[in-house]
């Protein structure tokens, strides 16, 4: 046991010091430096996360939710900074669905596909 | 990015190597081996599954269905092995909710809380 515990702690130090993570923190932080920037960010989250809730709750999306999240996507890429944020969180998502698919490995083989 | 998959393979290893996912493995081919036992398991597992399923979807569960699934749990916690290899199953989910938990320190630490 405690050597899966040293094993996932070094998985953790290789994450904190992987440019994937610093470049994901520097962007974060410059994001939430610029007010305007900030507050675009957040209500674009916002709108996000609030259809995500409706979705999974299993609630109709009309047709003026999706067109208002569409515009709140556009809106977003416009700005540089933010659009290079959602690239790098991205590619962060992207590298942890990776690591999650090596770690699972013993699981999968085991249950043949891990729900 | 390659010390990333260095240290998930790292982990992947320790968690193959673990006395409690031995332990799994070897529950799971005892009670596969039987073919009475497999087969409370199998009809316990569709059982779980479709209230799951249901549940996500957002439909109702009837009082039927909840006794059925009660009666399930009953059912394969008194065979011996199965009732095992279920404590086997939650030791193992506890001990990835914890290495899930190491490993996206980083991002919790950047987000606040990771959803
Ligand atoms: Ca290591
Ligand atoms: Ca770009």
């Amino acid at each position: 046991m405690s050597n899966l515990y040293d094993e996932a702690n070094g998985l953790e130090k290789a994450l904190r010091e992987s440019t994937e993570y610093k470049e994901l923190v520097a962007l974060y932080e410059q994001v939430n430096a610029d007010e305007s920037a900030k507050n675009m960010f957040d209500n674009f989250r916002d709108i996000q996360l609030k259809l995500q809730q409706k979705q999974m709750a299993g609630q109709e999306i009309t047709q003026e939710e999706v067109d208002h999240a569409q515009k709140s996507v556009a809106l977003v890429q416009q700005h540089e900074t933010i659009a290079r944020l959602m690239e790098a969180e991205q590619r962060m998502s992207m590298i942890i669905a990776e690591l999650n698919k090596i770690i699972m490995k013993p699981l999968e083989e085991l249950y043949g596909a891990v729900e």
